[in-house]
């Protein structure tokens, strides 16, 4: 395929045309970006609606649910699913995604799962770069579903237009430690197991923190409930994010955010081509020789990274 | 305090030099590279310990009572603890570090909580030279401690000479998958919470994987379990610890994990020049105004990110 049957494939919703572009993007292929700029026109339809929370919170199964609730109302859903990844052998964990595979049969929805091949932002750009793609093929939803701990995952989560912060009642301190670390980006606050002990301590937890956060001018986070395993709530949730679309897009946040996550995806492609600038003047040993020296004390990183500068 | 201050005071194990310089690196300070590169001849001997794993198994409780055993010896001890960090404040979450109180006033231990503040390798950069500074001032062993999820963390903790993989058993799904994506970098596997129902059972998955793996020239990850609130089994895991150590340095694994640390160490560097390149052409609302432009569909990310690059 060259660039514009990718485009023409992309923008007739073609399945394979889709597939394979996310996956040249993926790949850091010469042409994704020539394919990115050719798409470009064609995105800003689609809300990108962020899934985060605490491992084992079910997000998944939310996601699943939501993504139901939406296709009644006869909306394209894509999903890009962030999953950890193996720092050995590079492959993303499958894990839960088989739980989709109902969806996955559904033309009106598509499923994909990303790892992080590289580092340092690789993973935030080709997602933003793979909800290009879902976003010209004509989806009106785009959910990014990430484990809500980390740096990069919380990079990640930032570029949505709306945060949902999925949590479930009665973790332990880490927990707690984690959730505050994720807790100040999320739009909707939604208690997932709320049948579990604890459901209603953990409502006033998040109460109180929004009321230390302070005053809430546009929007202030409501707190929604949910059993998604059973599918209740669901839809109350999801009303919650549809009217948080509604009045970021009225109020001109939306386009603020929008404009946050485009210097983001500027900043985000340069550190790529640093990387790959880095990655060219440390090829064939030259950096692996200038560790050893390092090692034996000879010189030290500061000075060999001044040396491999003056290479580039 | 001049950097040759600075120095004597981290040579002579002075807290607060030490504390002082760690913040200066944490902040990114101009003076941070030339204290580093002095102190770097004075770095080499302490060992570096990583410990992680999933969220809620217990790693500072573990990580409290390795510290206590090894102080037993004499030997001095450093511990970097990792916290997620919000990502509206930048502050760290202090958390359970409370808990390592009791070590505080041992002055045989320093302890430094470290949030991450920039991003895109930033924190694995102010580790890599916070390590360097508790190092020169004569630790015998230096702690790394993250919570083992998420790209960024697993950057950190790649860092180490020994990784500790600290589990409990019966965790969901969700854990599932993520300490399949921690998995491979443990040296030694230890289980926490080992009274609880599913050590076995996990002990077995673990055995399984690492037969998976296949064949361990020098060294087969050993399984440990302890109950550390209650201080069991703690010796026996340090003891594999230092088992590992002895057999890496033997071997000629440990200077080969230096030499591929001192590589990512230079990378880090020199992606910390670039970021400063990229904020320097990007303020003054330079970006934003192109950022403005992209979302009114004026321009593409990949054009705009040709043209900074014209101006860096």
């Amino acid at each position: 395929m060259n660039i514009s049957e990718y485009v023409d494939g992309i923008l007739k919703n073609n399945t394979r045309a889709i597939s394979r572009a996310i996956s040249l993007i993926e790949n850091e292929a010469e042409e994704s970006v020539e394919l990115l700029k050719a798409l470009y026109p064609h995105t800003g339809n689609a809300k990108l609606i962020g899934i985060t929370g605490p491992p084992g919170a079910g997000k998944s199964t939310l996601t699943d649910k939501l993504v139901k609730t939406i296709r009644k109302t006869g909306a394209r859903v894509g999903v890009i699913a962030i999953d950890p990844t193996s720092p050995f052998t590079g492959g993303a964990i499958l894990g839960d995604r088989i739980r989709m595979s109902e969806l996955a049969v559904d033309p009106g929805v598509f499923i994909r799962s990303m790892g992080s091949r590289g580092q340092l932002g690789g993973l935030a750009k080709a997602t933003q770069s793979a909800v290009k793609v879902l976003d010209a093929s004509g989806c009106d939803y785009v959910f990014i579903e990430t484990v809500g701990v980390g740096q990069s995952e919380v990079d990640i989560i930032k570029l949505a237009d709306c945060v949902l912060l999925n949590m479930i009642p009665g973790m332990g301190d880490d927990i707690q430690a984690i959730k505050a670390g994720i807790m100040e980006i999320g739009d909707v606050f939604n208690i997932n197991k709320c049948d579990r002990e604890g459901a209603d301590r953990l409502a006033i937890e998040i109460e109180m923190m929004l009321d230390l956060k302070g005053s809430f001018p546009i929007w202030r986070p409501p707190i929604t409930r949910t059993q998604a395993n059973a599918g209740i709530g669901v839809e109350d949730a999801w009303g919650q994010v549809v009217e948080f679309l509604k009045v970021a897009e009225e109020s001109g946040l939306l386009n603020q955010r929008r404009v946050e996550h485009a210097q983001i995806e500027v900043q985000n492609i340069l550190m790529d081509i640093f990387t790959k600038r880095i990655h060219n003047v440390a090829k064939d040993g030259v950096l692996e020789e200038f560790a050893r020296q390092i090692v034996a004390h000879e010189t030290d990183p500061y000075t060999v990274a001044d040396e491999l500068l003056q290479r580039m």
